[in-house]
């Protein structure tokens, strides 16, 4: 028996997208085959923005479907990319002669399906693809692997791509902007107990107690390293620090930071660590100009967060505080 | 050391409340000494709402300060009343002639504090109570107890009192109305891991595998029984079952309907709790005619859920439609 308040493991995602549908009627439809999750008010004087991946990233993807964030998400099974021909469904579905913007997390999987659904849609319709590649904690793709990790910063890409569709930019200027925003962004995370898989009965990895994983992902999988336990005023600090140091934020800079629960987290904890991440960042001269706190971009329950932080520009600033209107986003 | 995202136990209200004001700055104010939280901007030509109990509940009640719901929250240590002086200032603060309401989940320490607050402050403030008792697997006071305990329900009672003091209502119409939501709302909960409260290393109870805890509370304590789990489809019938029975709602009766999750319970679970709660009202003929899901009454990181359902009348519907902006709810 799963330790986990669903049915059938195989039948998670579908069952939670019904109630997706049920909880959210005026914001999102869901499409059930081939499997995706669009506007329920369909925008079809702009660029269509669509995202996707496997699931269990809840609210990602399928709650920031919505006006100013995105207009199709396209999920897997869990931690599984979803196919090709759904992904081609769901732009085919949302794309209305202004062209599709993919915003892909940079997995093989996820790649290979969004890039292959490029190439299955006509070419009359125009497709670009932003790649997000913020884990801090995985090699850049200049060492002959895949390349870091998509994580959290994605959130920023969705909203900040979206609020510039909404105003009528076009596919080429939103997909330099999403490309922007990904360079100038990176993310690091930490987990105190990893996630449990449905229809399994204990974590992906064991920590001992005064243990924690740094670097881990959003799949269950074990991090860079193991290090001691730490109270938040050296954790955060030892998260921010390199975040910092990647974006190259200095002295002056401003930042717009989300403080991401990874599924178990407390709201407690949250804002623990939004209280010194704000310390930090001013003991480094660098201005908290936007934060965000909350489980936006899950691994299953795993019991830990992530930090991500993007260098803020007057317009990304601008299109951050439009408004947005999804199941998870709303303001 | 603690297996939380925190520094010292002792300091996690108080530093958690300065990140709610950093996170929230337009929605809430932060008052340290005496503690408590009041909207950013006053409202002044209104009844005041007044609400508090212990902290670990997050986002219960800080972050239903706000537009449409409290004017102000006073939270006490985790798990823990707060004092009468704080509930005293509180609503000193807030209580602008218009006399103030004091919503208060049924629990002995709550009970007297907000007595005594409600007792010290000037007889020129006009001041009433509404006690919060939803909780069904405790007995009711009749027993000679203390009486059922207040849990998610009070979400419903803070949104749709706050609906009608916004609307102008006396404090007397406010009370009456709150009294009523009381009445006509109930709610069962289960657990499947307890939490562990911070500076603590394991839960506060344990299962093993295949057990789940029915009828707990929002404090780590043991529930009314334990049981065999149970795939979501026979799980929210057990929950949902008795509280219709318990509200007297029947065949053409509709509801509105939260979807708790007690702390560490993922969206995908709450989602398939939502579709299967729907699919359970409908063999009843009964209409879900509104509800939300997600973290809002917490017990710490406990992994679990808690059904609350309120019999509607357009009374009720029309106050929970109204807008609310606050931290943890905004529509």
């Amino acid at each position: 028996m799963s330790n986990h308040i669903i049915n059938r493991p195989e039948d998670v995602v579908h069952e939670a997208l019904e109630g997706l549908g049920i909880l959210y009627p005026d914001i999102v439809a869901y499409h059930r085959d081939p499997r995706f999750v669009t506007r329920s008010v369909a925008s079809t004087d702009k660029v269509a923005l669509i995202s996707g991946g496997g699931a269990g990233h809840e609210p990602l993807h399928t709650e920031f479907v919505g006006t100013g964030m995105l207009d199709a998400a396209v999920p897997g099974a869990v931690f599984a990319s979803p196919t090709a021909l759904q992904i081609k469904a769901a732009v085919e579905n949302v794309e209305t002669g202004h062209g599709a913007l993919l915003i892909v997390k940079n997995y093989t999987g996820d790649k290979l399906n969004f890039s292959i659904a490029a190439e299955l849609l006509s070419p009359e319709r125009e497709v670009a693809i932003v790649v997000v590649d913020d884990d801090l904690s995985t090699a850049t793709a200049d060492s002959g692997g895949p390349g870091r990790r998509g994580t959290a910063a994605v959130l920023t890409v969705e909203k900040i791509c979206g609020a510039a569709a909404e105003r009528g930019r076009s596919l080429t200027e939103i997909a330099d902007l999403g490309r922007r925003v990904v360079s100038a962004s990176a993310t690091l995370s930490v987990a105190l107990r990893s996630c449990t898989p449905p229809g399994h009965s204990v974590p992906s990895f064991q920590l001992n107690e005064g243990e924690m994983e740094f670097g881990v992902g959003i799949h269950g999988e074990r991090g860079r390293e193991t290090r001691a336990t730490a109270a938040a005023s050296e954790l955060i600090p030892q998260l921010a620090g390199p975040v910092v140091a990647e974006i190259a934020a200095v002295e002056g800079d401003g930042v717009i930071a989300v403080v991401n629960g990874l599924g178990a987290t407390h709201g407690l904890e949250l804002a623990v660590a939004t209280a010194e991440l704000q310390s930090f960042l001013k003991s480094k001269g660098i201005t908290l100009d936007r934060v965000i706190a909350g489980s936006f971009v899950t691994a299953l329950d795993m019991h830990g967060l992530s930090i991500t932080l993007l260098r803020s520009t007057e317009e990304f600033l601008d299109l951050w505080d439009a408004p947005v209107h999804t199941a998870a986003l709303t303001w």
